[in-house]
């Protein structure tokens, strides 16, 4: 079976696309099957992979019957009562396995961490779709990705350059609802007509609290999202505002856009998504609410929509829609992200991984809100592109898998406990 | 040379379209040349065609070169110093002869009245592409254009789906800003994916009269547009909300869309210039300054995007967007409208040549403000489909050009004096 579902083709003329679930018992990976259920006529469960919840998992193969099932390591030796015709893959490079498979053509990424992108580069360079939600992919996998994605379109560009694959988005698919929205509002429009991209920002809890106050922010203050009911990570993220500064990298990526060309928006609401605004004055916004179904069925059905359990927008309803400058004296972590991301791979790596450990340490009480930013800063400074020479012959196309792995261990290391002055 | 520029071609590599420009003199007219003048890479002006201005005309005239010009009846034998190789039109259907001339790739309307069908179903059977500012041309003649660029349409897609010319609204374009914006949100989006279409509405200068007011209000008043800078006519119409009424109606035709899913949504800001709300939840907005030159530049461009001199919204700087639903008793020209259009396309050319009448008379102090939208339901109600058996085999196609050209100037003469309750 083609990994292309035929841009003109009616649904009951093609064959079902076989999906590869990987991380399918966190929030995504739910998310996605109850979309791939609800589309079942269209799709194909044939591959999951879970996490340490074998249980779910249990529970996600006997509903879904996929032909291969995978858990993460330390749970991979659980026991698991599986149906006949489900089989399980206990190597170590499971989710290359699974997501390369001759019967898989899309594959959902719904794990975390720099991990992720051995099975995202494996399912690109087999041909198949990749639609993910890992950060990792393009913040610091961005110049290994992107390649492959580039590659893929070229080659159906070749043949037929209006064909909705004939562009890196539909072989790489953003799920995460501020790059499904820009995508959306990039849809049939030459990247050569796009002027900058407007990434919006609910602007967190402390969108209007004083700088001073900042500091003396709690964990179960930050944990409150105005607008998103989402995770702890991304919640504290969103009150930093990295989250959207790892926003902008990702933008960087997928949309090859230059750094000044991404404007970020606060606008509390949170119902514009993103927006993108073209060389002739024009703007296109895609609006939304906030439901993970919607960009995560998008980026199965690509180019076609298709009826979803989320609620469209009511304008009427919410009234009136706000838009302000972001602050970022308040909230550096936006400035420092784009920092890293002008620096290269390494420095987004490195500001990637010690945002991580930094909003644990946060909510562990190990390091105050503003502490958060510090981090982040020391480590774009000690790691960000260090350690090479100014120029290299052939130039250096940045850090491979390996070196990315190693990286992203030396800063958790590096800034897991003991004050940041010091550290950096 | 082809009416159909390359989809995936650089300015470079491909000739010029030649345009012709009916209506130059005008508002709409004037700007296009403004614009073609600023891409004079990818356009060549080959043919003109002016109202009773001849001193603007052969400004025009010396200005692009033009190889064929004409006036209109009234000034048709006004002496014209032309260049070598422009030669002067002055057969009464010279609007059909200028728009279907063999350099001609593009014709853009620019002229008033239910006559402008007849240019435009010439160019759209001779194989051009139409860009419209003439509202008769889908409110009175959706019927007839239609077919034809569904025809055309269907020609493209029988060998290549995906080609952006393969929609209707490529050899149809729409210039007006709310039929622009829905057509830059459905840019790339399956029709079958799209469930409703929200057509804003400045809401005009009466937005929070109240009723009781509303029929002391005099012209001046009412020529005070809040956020658009146009004619008379056009403005009445808006404050009247029958504007938005005959968008409706085109929408119905220009996008194959029931009148059910055709929202209109009050928006005092104008920066909003129209959505799509798509099955899955998703809605797509276009965002732009009242800039004329930005729809017309599209329809001339398409699919493509080319900078332009109209200034991008600045979402900061206008800080909020507000939305409300339309009061339909106090504007009931937006019911009417909608029952003209579900009843046919008779009742439709009634309603928009009495609003022609209506508003005259408003501006010349023979009818009050509310007297507008009596005098649009009387038409409605005595011409609407009016004089035709409730079956015909075959089934009734509507009225051809002649009939509609008929009904134009009986309601006309119907509604030109007397008070209304006494003609209807």
């Amino acid at each position: 079976m083609s990994a292309r579902s035929s841009p003109d083709g009616r649904a009951g003329e093609r064959a079902r696309l076989g999906v590869a679930v990987l991380g399918s018992t966190g929030s995504i990976g739910r998310q996605a099957l109850d979309v791939l259920e609800s589309l079942s006529d269209r799709f194909r469960v044939v591959a999951l992979a879970g996490g340490t919840n074998a249980r779910v998992l249990a529970e996600q193969t006997a509903r879904f019957r996929p032909r291969a099932i995978a858990l993460a390591a330390e749970a991979g030796r659980t026991a698991l009562d599986l149906p006949v015709g489900t089989d399980r893959i206990v190597e170590d490079d499971a989710l290359e396995v699974l997501a390369s498979r001759d019967d898989v053509d899309l594959v959902v990424i719904g794990t975390g961490g720099v991990v992720s992108l051995r099975p995202v580069l494996a399912a690109l360079r087999a041909g198949k779709i990749v639609a993910t939600a890992n950060k990792e992919t393009l913040v610091a996998g961005g110049h290994l990705v992107m390649p492959v994605a580039r590659e893929r379109a070229a080659a159906v560009a070749a043949e037929t350059p209006a064909d909705p694959f004939a562009s890196p988005l539909a072989w790489l698919r953003p799920i995460d609802s501020e790059h499904s929205a820009i995508w959306q509002c990039l849809a049939g429009e030459p990247m050569a007509g796009v002027a900058s991209l407007i990434l919006t920002a609910s602007g967190g809890p402390f969108l209007d609290t004083p700088r001073d106050e900042l500091a003396r922010v709690r964990p179960e203050q930050a944990l409150r999202h105005p607008t998103w009911s989402m995770g702890a990570k991304i919640t504290i993220d969103s009150a930093t505002l990295a989250n959207k500064g790892l926003e902008v990298i990702e933008a960087h990526w997928l949309y090859d856009v230059a750094y000044d060309a991404i404007d970020v928006i606060v606008h509390p609401q949170s119902v514009v998504h993103s927006a993108v605004r073209f060389v002739d004055g024009s703007l296109k916004a895609q609006l939304g609410t906030p439901d993970m179904r919607l960009p995560i069925q998008y980026a199965l059905t690509y180019p076609d929509r298709l009826p979803s359990p989320a609620q469209p927008p009511d304008l009427i309803a919410v009234g009136r829609l706000d838009f302000r400058a972001p602050d970022e004296v308040r909230f550096p972590a936006l400035r420092i992200a784009r920092e890293a991301g002008r620096l290269g791979p390494r420095a987004s790596a490195a500001l990637i991984a010690a945002d991580d450990v930094a909003v644990a340490r946060f909510l562990a009480g190990d390091l105050d809100f503003m502490g958060i930013p510090r981090l982040l800063e020391a480590a774009v400074e000690r790691f960000g592109e260090s350690g090479r020479a100014v120029a290299t012959d052939p130039p250096d196309a940045g850090p491979d898998l390996d070196e990315l792995m190693e990286l992203d261990i030396t800063v958790r290391a590096t800034f897991a406990s003991g004050p940041i002055g010091d550290i950096a």
